[in-house]
């Protein structure tokens, strides 16, 4: 998205951070707000012919040359004024951190906290929740007809007014994930009339990766793109693992506290009880979790339900409820104890993620019975999660075939009174491991334009392996591509303004400006210069592709300086230049080498 | 697509042959026809259950451990006794070979041949064309009722009975492209009733890469699924690398004649003529181009249309006759002597690939005046060219955004009376240089999930720069996700079963099984091996994604295992098994390891 005109991001720091940045063609930029501490962040590319370009910047303060950041203190707490001033929420000593949080419960050689200096050792934090009687959440704000600092964040980031975004939130139709324990994150928006979105899965598991692998997953992802960040970690330091991530994540960050919950009763599900889900589940509100998946719609009733299927039940948390259920022959304690559940979450503003537990995992499966049955609940759970002012989406598959895509999102959107959608994919086809970011990245473009609000990317190594920094790096940019194919589609205002910048760049030869302009100008410059390296080749009117002489963008221009440049001019001008053309012996492009 | 059930492949040399291939998981087996010179080749893929899933295969004789190839000699003339004993060819004398067919004018110091013996040393082949008053394409085989050898091949090798080939064909709605110069191919079938195929550009450019590379690129794209293959080279020594490419490819090759033409007159559209033009065509022809891109629908009225486009002409091609239609003031030469290019297409059975060189070239000049100008203008020839027996098929965009892609394939259908649809991408965004495979596959998969019969792959180099052998196996890999994807969602009979095999191979943790079906199982064992490299994870019942006590799959299977595999066992035993279960103290599911 583009705001060139709506805009002039206007920042003190503007002067030294355009130095800065000039090098690399772009630099951070702010939008101020209607106060002081409220400043949208975007990135302003400089074009070689005097224009600039603003786009939306996920990157966080990693990316401002003036500030800054130490991954030890953690990013400075932009949202704790407007948290604090609306007086509706207080500290209190919180939930003691045991050992068990994070796994260590066993004398177990490979125990213990591994990376960094373990314990996080930013500046001392008391938790925060709503006061008793208060309703604290955007959903809660909206209804009342508030306008909140966050609301008005994002309408700046979106370009829209504050009321749609109230509007929007409001009606259940967009989610603003906010816990009030997250006060570093620069406020976003989850909704089917903005920007489609896109997150990016981390975490460590019991077999490989660390702390520090995992805090710069995050903070790469979210260079890239990212708008929100799970931290999906099942192996020890969980606990500790979050702390980090969240210190230091300016964007959103989503869990599935059901996995650290069966940590705690060593891996066995049927061990798995209420009391245990949630303090699991108060421990991460209290750290800052933004959004958590629930996989409440996972009943007993319908495990048969995926009996005959080909790949049972793919997901985890759905596997685990189903366990549970059948161990004890009983209804899920999730659904059971879901107003509970939603009394906790309001307290601290974290938005239910409502989990697709019986989504399919191969295209055999797609929108079978156990899918839509579970999609049924997740409607009912919606309505509940809404009277208790829980803001709430509701995850999608999975393995769907195309023309089975469309009726996933219109039935999701109907059962579940337009919450949004926030799907995994879904994968077009099974056949292609170690490529199913595209496999999915085809349908997540689809069922975006049909209306999903959030993508959940999938990297190369689904399937095979933990993603490392390069597949985080290639699942962000397919899935940005997913998200902006269909910003366009719907036809998002502004959307095109930047394919527009880009072509024009690229219509007239600037690649510098066409390299900047990418979503990924490192990989862009860098395939340019494997063929042709030399610098004059970044002002040259042609490429490796065609050569000198065979440049169809040259002809084309060159047919525009010889005729004219618009229609008329080219009709009227026709047979009298063809004819001056002729007789001066012109040739139709000059070869700039041979 | 898998054809276990309705084919059992059969060869004498299987038992060699398997031998040869076990430990790559899958061996080449050949499907018999009618005759003992009429064998279609599959790749059989051998699974540790026993069983074996059987795969559509364009690699050629390459893969057959029992074949020995040598590109000093070419491959076999497959079909060369079907087409001489059909009795309508002669052998004739054939223009003769002349340096500038090469590029070879100019006393230049970069000229001359580079790579390889240069001149092809295969066995001496003399041209050969229909005799005077035959008829000699399929197109005319199949109106008459005929069911060639070349006919029966494809249906074989697509699982459909011959007599649906016929019908397509004599429709126009399928092409079968197959130069009587061109005896080494295996044929193949373009037609929205059949797969969908994808098409891999190849091609040197004045800048950079030479023979031995464009070879290379041949037989590396066709073994990773290209079915269809377009030497699009711009440079010096056009004319031997397409000889070379020729005699060693199993697939259909395509070139666009107006390149080389180009070539000849130093670049200088404007001294293009007709006879230079139709001279390229027949020493292309005579060399075995299976099919041509022909811009003849770029007319001297449209060329104003692209006026105020934001990237004017992007089709290299276009933007040649467009040159020279503005720079004679006059129609097009290609368009007005049309009738004439059927005459010779016809005598040697080369398709026609109607080009669209008015296709657009970003997001905001998508389905305009001058792009939906030209459609027209290819529908009226797609009706000339089949009043001469010419097989034909239309080429597409190009850069479209989601919402417009379907307008193109309706109107396609609809002005060209169903005649194959061949697109580029579409590209449905322009932000993302160096990913413009992956916006372009989404593209695709939807293009062809609607009606389109052959895609053409775009690379990640796309815009940037010329392919190299991975970013060919990059295009090509995705393109065969797009093409798979599609057959999907048409139903195509038999496409599920591939996904299925794999999808069975994954829930039941045959790694192997999973790697050899996958689209690229040197990519997909490399991501395994690259977390858990070691030789029982291949036998794991879980893998570094979970680890082993969170494998939502094991979960599942257990879950079989302990409550019964169909959905009433489940239903009836769930409350006995349930307190069985937890009187004996059972787990759900056993770690493998800790």
């Amino acid at each position: 998205m583009t705001n060139k005109d709506a805009r002039t991001p206007a920042s003190a720091q503007d002067e030294k951070s355009e130095e800065a940045g000039k090098s690399i063609g772009w630099h951070k930029a702010y939008v101020e707000g209607s106060r002081p501490d409220l400043r949208v962040p975007v990135r302003q590319v400089h074009l070689t012919n005097g224009q600039s370009v603003t786009l939306y910047d996920t990157s966080g303060p990693y990316t401002d040359p003036l500030v800054d950041t130490d991954v030890r203190r953690g990013l400075s707490p932009l949202r704790e004024n407007w948290i604090i001033t609306r007086g509706d929420t207080e500290e209190y000593a919180g939930r003691p951190v045991r050992p068990e949080d994070d796994g260590i419960k066993h004398t177990s050689p490979r125990g213990g906290l591994r990376n960094l200096d373990a314990v996080f050792p930013g500046r001392p934090r008391q938790p925060r929740r709503g006061r008793a009687g208060q309703a604290v959440t955007q959903l809660a704000y909206a209804r009342r007809g508030e306008i909140t600092p966050e609301m008005e964040f994002v309408a700046l980031r979106e370009n829209v007014s504050p009321e749609v975004v109230r509007e929007e939130i409001a009606a259940g139709r967009a989610v603003l994930p906010a816990n009030v324990n997250h006060p570093e994150i620069e406020p976003m928006i989850i909704g089917k009339r903005f920007l489609v979105k896109v997150n990016a899965n981390i975490g460590n598991s019991a077999v490989t990766s660390s702390i520090e692998e995992e805090v710069e997953k995050m903070t790469w992802a979210t260079r890239w793109g990212a708008d929100t960040v799970m931290d999906l970690s099942t192996g020890r330091n969980i606990h500790t693992t979050r702390e980090w991530v969240l210190r230091n994540s300016p964007v959103p960050i989503g869990t599935v506290p059901l996995y650290q919950a069966l940590e705690k009763v060593d891996g066995k599900a049927e061990e798995l009880t209420w009391e245990i889900y949630k303090d699991t589940v108060i421990e991460q509100a209290e750290q800052g979790v933004d959004y958590m998946t629930v996989h409440a719609g996972v009943r007993l009733a319908y495990v048969p339900l995926t009996a005959n299927r080909k790949t049972g039940i793919v997901s985890r948390g759905g596997s685990i409820m189903a366990a549970w259920c059948l161990a004890h022959h009983k209804e899920s304690f999730l659904y059971e104890n879901f107003e509970e559940l939603c009394e906790i979450l309001a307290a601290y503003d974290v938005t239910y993620s409502l989990g697709d537990g019986l989504r399919p995992g191969s295209i055999a499966d797609a929108n079978d019975e156990a899918q839509f049955a579970e999609l049924r609940t997740l409607g009912e759970l919606n309505r509940i999660a809404r009277r208790f002012n829980v803001q709430t989406m509701i995850e999608g598959p999975g393995h769907v075939p195309m023309h089975k895509i469309k009726e996933n999102i219109d039935l999701q959107q109907e059962i579940c009174d337009e919450a949004p959608f926030y799907t995994l994919g879904p994968l077009t086809t099974d056949v292609a491991p170690a490529y199913d970011h595209i496999t999915s990245g085809i349908g997540a473009a689809m069922i975006a334009w049909w209306g999903t609000a959030m993508l959940c990317y999938v990297t190369p190594k689904e399937h095979l392996g933990l993603p490392n920094r390069d597949d985080v790096k290639t699942g962000v940019i397919t899935y940005k591509i997913a998200a902006h194919a269909a910003d366009l589609a719907k036809g998002h205002p502004g959307a095109q303004e930047w394919d527009d910048a880009l072509s024009d760049a690229r219509f007239e030869f600037r690649w510098e400006d066409q390299f900047n302009l990418a979503l990924d100008p490192d990989t862009a410059r860098e395939f340019h210069d494997e063929t042709l390296p030399a610098e004059p080749a970044k002002t040259a009117h042609f490429c490796s592709m065609c050569g000198p002489k065979f440049c169809s963008m040259k002809i084309s221009q060159d047919i525009r300086r010889e005729h004219g440049t618009s229609r008329s001019e080219i009709e009227e001008g026709m047979a009298q230049k063809s004819k001056e053309f002729a007789a001066a012996g012109n040739r139709v492009y000059l070869p700039i080498a041979d």
